[in-house]
C-alpha cells in the first residue's frame, strides 16, 4: 500500500528448553517488517536450517519445526532475501541473518570476486557472511564489516558458542536485548518480545558487539561510533504500534507527530472541521494524536479489509491490482457532509492520498485537509527503506533542488501538493517540528530522507 | 475471535459481458460472512461450477476464472456447506446457493427420505434444492420452500434464464439489489456494490422473489410475510462497517449504539474516565459513538495484529492457540495509569473481554469500565448464528431462567458480570435501548437471543 | 498408450481390526483399472468418505488414512468418476461404488427426473445408487436395478452391516472373494488378493447378490441369469498379469494366445525369423506364448520407460503428447538386421502399431511381422471399455459392414492392414482360435467388439 | 530397490532456437540416473536457473519453462545434490552442474577453508565451482579440478560464450556428443540423443576439455590420463538399456553377461531346467542373453508394478515399505512347478534376492538356481556409485579379507551365498568372465568394487 518498505526483522533467542517455538512465534510477530521470506536456523551439534518464501505462519509445517531441534537458534523474515544463510568456513558452521542495507555491495562485490571469490546468489547476505569469515574469529569478522560497508545493519551470527549480535555503528535498524525465566533474546523489535512474555532488557548499542547465550548478554566488543543515526521512519511508519524503539514508544512519538500538526493547525488560526481521521493503518497512531490535542471528535471513514493481506492465487496482474486499490473501503455515511482532517505518515509519490482525497470526495465530503506526520520527503534513502528515485518522490516535481529551508518555501511546497491531491490544505511537519514531536536529538537521527544529509558522511 | 459466526454470503450477477471477474471479487468483498468454502458458478450454454476449500483469494486460480464463461453467474462464501449445487432436474440444470439456515432439516430430510428421496452429502443446500426441485418451476420451487422451512434464507439460483433470489418471508438475513451501466447485481451485503462502481438499488423485500437477467429486476412473486424479523446482530456484529442494511448503516448503527451506553453514563452520574477505546475490531464502531456522545477522548489500546486472518500450516492445536490469542497486541504506553472506557458488541461465554481486562490491568491501566452495544446474550440463536448452548452464555450463568425484566436486574448481572471478568463496572445496553439506538422498531427485528420470542411463532 | 482403457476397479474389506491401510493396498493395487480418481469409504458409527483426484498412492495422507476408521469399508479407482458415493436415504446412511457401465443411463436419468429427482452431477453412480434407495432394502434395490439398467457392473455397497456385494447378470466385470485370518475381501482382480497375502475364494457368480460381515460370505439373492458374458478383453488386455479371473490365469490365457498366432505360422508353412518381440507392456504375455510354441527366441526390441505413469506438470499439450510418445525407446542394437515377430494384444486405430514397425524398421529390422492376439475389432463396446466409434477402428476402414466370416476374409484384411501399418505381414487369432485359446466357451463371453452380437439381446 | 545407485546425469544444448523443451525432455530421459532433485539453467544475457527437488516430469511447470527464455543451457538430475549451481565470480556469471563423486572432498573444503573460503551448503558442486572459479579462466580451472580432485566426474560449465564439457581422466561416469540439425548437445547417455532425435557424435574423451557454442564442438584442451577407467557397473547395471557407453551397447554387453553366464553352465555339466527368468527390471537383459545361449525358454515370474516409481503421500514408514516390497508381483502360475534359472546383475546385501526366491519357491518353483552377472562385490565405491560399506556386502561376510582369486574359492562361495538366499544354485561371472563378457580390456575398466584396485593409484 505505502511505497516505503523496510526489508527485514532478525530474531534470536537462547533458551534453557527447545527453542525452536518461540523463534517461530517470533518471526511472526516481526513480520510487518518484510513479507516474502522467512527462515529459521538452530544449532544442535550443527545447524539446522529450513527457509521458506511466504510468511512464516504460512509456510513452517509441524514436521519442520520438529526438525529444527536446539536450545538457541536465529530467526529472519524479509522483503527480498532468503536468510538465515548457513556456510561452513574457517570459523566452523555458522548461520547468518541481517536487517538493513549494503550502499557499496558492488564495490565490494567486485573487489572480493577479483580476489578469487565466487557469489552464490548475489544476495547482500552473502557478502555480509564472507567478509565475516573472511577474519580468523567473529568478533574480528564483524570488526571487519563494520570497516567495509557503508550501510545499515542489525546483524545475527548462530553458531556452536551461542548468538553474536550486532549492530552497525550508526544504529540505524533497531536491535533490542529482551529476557524472560531461562531465555534470553535479541529482536528488531520489542513487540517480540512483549507478546512472548518477555521483558525488555535495553537496545544493543550502536557499535556493540555481544554474545548471547547460557551465561546471558556478554558485551565483546564495544566499537566506536562517530555518531548515533537513528532512523526516523521508524517511529513514522516501519516499526509496529507497540514496540519501543531506541527507548522511546512508537505510538507515543507517532502521538505527539499528530499533536504537533494540530498545534500548527491552532498556532496558524485554527482549522474548523468536523472530525478527525486516518489512513488506516498509517496514519491512525498520528490521527488520535491529532484528536487528542484538538479535542476534534475522531471519525473512522475508510474500512481496513481484514482480508487485505492475502495472498492472491491469480497470476493476472490487473486482477491483482484491482483487488488491491480496493484495501480501503470508504465509510460514505461517516464522510458525506463532513469537513474532515485527514492524517497520514508521509507522502511518497503521492497517488495514494490523491485516491483518498477523491474517495472522501465522492463520498460527500464537505473539505479534506491533508495533514502529514513527516517533512517532505526529498531524497532517497539508502539505508534499508525502499525509497524510489527522486523522479518519483512527489516533492521533488515542486522543489527540483536544495532543501525546503524555510516555513514559507514549506507553505509554498504545501499549496502545490494539496493542488496536485485535490486537498483543501496540506500540511507537514516542518523538520524542525518533527524532531522536536520525536523528543530525540537531530543529531541522533537519520533524516537522509528530509535533508539529504548522508550520516556517514563527515562534515 | 469471536464466537458468534454468521455462516453464509451470496452474490448474484447477470452483466452484458464476461461475469466472473466481478463475481470473484463479489465474493471477495463478503469473505467476512464465512471463511470456510467460496465457489462460483456461471451459465454459459450449461452450468459451470467450480468450489473450493478456502478463501477465495487464495484459491482461485486464473485457468479457473477463465473455465468460468458466461455472462451470468452466482456466488457463495461460506463456513459450512460447499456452495453453489448443481443439480440436473426436471427444471433443468441449475445451481443453487443460500445463505441461512434451516432450523427443521432434520424432520424434512427424513420425510423426503422416507418418500424414496436420497441425500448426498446431508447440507441444508442439498435439501433447500430438492424442495425447490420437487415443484414444476422455480417460483413454485422457492413458494413451496417458504412454507416447508422454518429458519432463515437469503436465495439465488443460476437457470439459463437468469438469476432467480428471494429471500424468506421474515427477512432474516440481508440481501440487497444493485446495478450499474450493464450490469445488475445481488447480493448479502451492500459493500459488495460499492466496492464494485455499482449503485444500491433497494433490499430484496422480505417474501420476495425475483428474477435477474437482461431485462433488469423482475418481482416474480411477492408472499405474504407474517412480520419482518431482520436480524438485529447484522448491525451490531455481522455486517461490514461499510455497508447500508434494509436501510440503515451499519456504522452509524453502531455509532448509535455506543451513543446509547456513553447516554445512560452520562444520565446515571457521569463517569470520569481519561479515554474510549474498543476491542478491535468488533468495539471500534461502538467505541467511536461512545466518544462521540461523551466528548472523552479516544485512543487505541490494542493493536490488531495485521496477518492475524492467516492460515496456520501447522497442525499443531496448542501452537495455533497461542498465536490465535496473541492476535491483539496490548499497547501499554496508552493503557498505563488511564482509566479506560472500553467498548465492545457483545459478550458470549466472557472469555475474550476477561483477557481483554486482564491485559489493560496488567499494562497498567488503573480502571476498566466495560460497555456492550447487546444486551445479555440469554438464547442461542437458531437463524445462522452459530451461537452456543445455553450453558456457555455468561449472562444465563447468574440468571438462570427468563428474562431480565428491569433496570434493576440488569444492573444485578452488570455487577455480576464485571465481577466474573474483572472490570471496575460494566454496563449494557437495555433492550429498549438497543432498539432505540437501532432506529427500527422492535417488531421488524428478530432479538430472540435477547429475548427468547421466536419471530416465526404466532403469538 | 492403447485407446482401449477400462474405467473402474472395486475393492471392499470386513477386517476383525482397522480396515483402513489393508483398502489402500487393495485399491493401489487395482490402480491399473483407473487412474484418475480413486476413492475409500469406512465404517464406523457411520460414513467416513475421502476421495481424490488421482492415485491412490500419490493423494492418500496419512491423517486422511487415520481419518477412515472402522472394521469395514469399500474403495474405488476410475477414470471417470469420484466414487464410492455417501448418502442418507430411507435405507440408511450407505456408500456405494461400483466399476462398468450403465448403457442407458440418459433415458434412466430422464425417467426419474420426470419423477421429480433430481441430479447432482450426472455420474452413473448417482444413478446406480438412487435406482438401489428407491427400494425398501438394499437387496430389492440391487434386484430393481439389475432389471432396470442395461449394462456392466461390479457393484460394492457399504453399511452399517457390512459390505453388499453383486456382480450383474451377465458377469460382464470380473469379481472376486478373498478370505485371510480375520479378513474377508471382495475385490475387482485377485491380484490385490494375492499381494494382500490373502487367499483367492471364488469368482463372485453373475446375478449373485451378498453381504460380507462379521460371518463371513453369505448370498442373499442369485438373480436369474440369461447367460454369462464375461468380457473376453479381460484376459487379452484389461486385467493385469497376475490375476485369475473366472478361474483363468491371466498370465496363461496370454500365454496361449500368443501360442496360438505361433500355431498359425507353423501351419502356414512356417516364419523364417530371428526373434520374438513384444510391443511392452501390453503384448509381453501375448508374445512370451508365441516364443514358448515357436521356440524362436524372445528378445526385447523396445524398453518400457520406468518413468512413464508420470503426471506431468505441464499444462502445454504437445509438450505432452510429446513426451507421451516416447514412453518407449528403441533398443536399435537389438532390432538391427533382425527379422521380427512382433506382438500386441489388439490393433485398434493402427497408429501406435504403425509407429512401432516404423521405429523397428528406422532401427534397421529387416522383416517386422505383427502378431495380434484378438481378432480383428468390429464393434465399439458398450459396456465399460471405452472404445471409439467405427469409424475409428481400423479393422472396419477396409470392412465396412458385416463380420468377418473366414479366413480368406481374415486373410485379405491383414494384407490391408499390414500395408497400412507398413508391416511384412499382420495375423491375428480368428475369433475361432481367439476362443479356443482362451478355453472358455464362446457362449460364456462376451465377443461384441468383433462379431457384434450383444449378449444382453435375445437372439 | 537396489541399493546401488548412480547419483546423477548432466545435459547440456546449444540450439539455434529455444532450448529448454530440448534440455527439459533431455533431462526427463536420463531421470534414471537420479531421481530426487532436477534442474535446469539457460543463458538468456545472463542466467536463468530453476531447480526443484522431485522429478522432472512432476515438477516444471509452463511458467517455469517459459522463463528459461535462450538458446543455449544445462540441465541435471541427482539424488543428493541440488543442481545447477549458478555463480557470480571474476569469471562471470556461470552455472555449473556435474555428475560422479569427490573422493577427497573433505580434505579439499578444509584446505580452502583455511584459505578464507566458505562454504554454503557443503555440496561437492560447491567445491568444484569454486576450485573452477580460482583459476583465470575457465579451461584453467578444469585443469585445476583435475589435479586437485580425487574422483568422478563428467562436468558441463554454462557460460555466455556456451557450454563447457568435460570427462575426469579416466573416464569413469560417461558423457556423450550428439548433434542434430542446429543442434549441439552433450549428455550422460546416448538415450537421450536417441529419443531427441539426434545422432550420437562420439563420447567425450577422458580428459577432454570441450566448448559447445554454434561453431559446434571445439576441443580446448586434451589433459594426459593416466589410465583410461570406465565404471564397468553402467553397463551391468546403472546405464539404461537402450544406451551406448563408451562405443558399446549396454543391452548388447547385458545379453553377453547372461550368455557367458549360460555358458559356464554348459561348460560345467549343462542345467536342467524348464525356464529362464529374470528380476526385473535389473536383470531382464542378462536373463534374455542367458536364454539365447542356452536356448532355454524365457518365461516372466514376476510382474513389475507399473505404479511402482511413484512418490508416496503417506509418511508412514512401515506403510511405504509395505508397498515398496510389493513392487514386483510373484506369477504363480508361471513359476509353479518350474525349475527356474533366475538372473540378476549383482548382489549387495542379498537381501532382495533372498525375497526373490522365497517368492518363486512359495509360488511352487521346484527349483530356483540364481546367476549374477557381476562378480561378487567386495569393496565399497568411490566414485560415485552409493554401494554402502563393506559389513554390508554379502560377500564380505564370508569372505573377510582378500579377493576371490581362482574358481574354486568363487565356487566356495556361491555355495555359501546359496544356502543364505534358499537358492539351489548360484553362480556368479567370475572376474575374468565378466571382463572377457563386456568385451572391453580390463585395463580400461574401473573394477574396483571386485578386486579392490583403485585405478587413481599407481600401481
Amino acid at each position: 500500500m505505502k511505497s516505503l518498505q523496510d526489508n527485514c526483522g532478525v530474531f534470536g533467542l537462547y533458551s534453557e528448553t527447545e527453542c525452536v517455538h518461540d523463534i517461530f512465534q517470533g518471526i511472526d510477530f516481526l513480520q510487518h517488517r518484510g513479507q516474502e521470506y522467512c527462515g529459521i536456523a538452530t544449532y544442535d551439534e550443527g545447524i539446522r536450517l529450513i527457509t521458506h518464501y511466504g510468511k512464516a505462519a504460512n509456510t513452517f509445517r509441524d514436521r519442520e519445526l520438529d526438525y529444527l531441534k536446539g536450545n538457541w537458534g536465529i530467526g529472519h523474515v524479509s522483503l527480498r532475501e532468503r536468510q538465515p544463510a548457513r556456510w561452513r568456513s574457517q570459523l566452523g558452521e555458522i548461520a547468518v541473518a541481517f536487517g538493513g542495507n549494503v550502499v557499496n555491495a558492488d564495490e565490494l562485490v567486485e573487489e572480493m570476486k577479483s580476489r578469487g571469490r565466487a557469489f552464490y546468489d548475489g544476495y547482500n547476505i552473502e557478502l555480509i557472511s564472507k567478509i565475516i569469515m573472511d577474519e580468523p574469529d567473529i568478533v574480528a569478522g564483524i570488526c571487519a564489516l563494520s570497516k567495509k560497508i557503508k550501510g545499515a545493519y542489525s546483524l545475527v551470527v548462530l553458531t556452536k558458542d551461542g548468538i553474536y549480535a550486532a549492530r552497525d555503528v550508526y544504529g540505524f535498524r533497531p536491535l533490542v536485548l529482551g529476557q524472560g525465566p531461562g531465555r534470553y533474546v535479541v529482536a528488531s523489535e520489542s513487540r517480540a518480545l512483549q507478546n512472548l512474555e518477555m521483558e525488555l532488557v535495553r537496545d544493543v548499542r550502536p557499535g556493540e558487539i555481544m554474545l548471547i547465550n547460557g551465561k546471558g548478554f556478554q558485551t565483546l566488543e564495544q566499537l566506536d561510533s562517530p555518531r548515533t543515526a537513528h532512523c526516523a521512519f521508524e517511529w513514522a511508519y516501519t516499526a509496529s504500534l507497540d514496540s519501543i524503539i531506541d527507548g522511546v514508544y512508537v505510538q507515543e512519538a507517532r502521538n505527539h507527530l499528530g499533536g504537533s500538526l494540530a498545534e500548527r493547525d491552532m498556532d496558524e488560526g485554527g482549522l474548523d472541521v468536523d472530525i478527525v481521521a486516518a489512513v488506516p493503518m498509517s496514519g491512525i497512531g498520528h490521527a488520535l494524536g491529532y484528536h487528542k490535542r484538538s479535542k476534534i471528535s475522531y471519525q473512522e471513514v475508510f474500512l481496513y479489509n481484514r482480508y487485505a493481506d492475502r495472498s492472491y492465487t491469480q497470476s493476472n496482474q490487473s486482477a491483482r491490482e484491482k483487488m488491491a486499490k480496493r484495501k480501503l473501503s470508504v465509510l460514505h455515511n461517516a464522510a458525506r457532509g463532513q469537513r474532515v482532517v485527514l492524517c497520514d505518515d508521509s507522502i511518497v509519490r503521492g497517488t495514494q492520498i490523491l485516491y483518498k482525497v477523491r474517495d472522501l470526495k465522492g463520498a460527500g465530503a464537505k473539505e479534506v485537509h491533508v495533514r502529514i506526520a513527516c517533512p517532505p520527503l526529498m531524497y532517497p534513502c539508502d539505508f534499508g527503506i525502499s525509497t524510489r528515485s527522486y523522479e518519483e518522490l512527489a516533492a521533488r516535481q515542486y522543489f527540483k533542488t536544495g532543501n525546503i529551508a524555510s516555513m514559507e518555501q514549506l507553505r509554498e511546497l504545501e499549496a502545490l501538493i494539496a493542488d496536485q491531491i485535490g486537498a483543501d490544505s496540506v500540511k507537514y511537519n516542518s523538520l524542525d517540528a518533527f524532531v522536536s514531536a520525536l523528543g530525540i536529538p537531530g543529531e541522533q537521527l537519520c533524516l537522509k530522507c528530509f535533508d539529504g544529509l548522508d550520516p556517514t558522511e563527515s562534515r
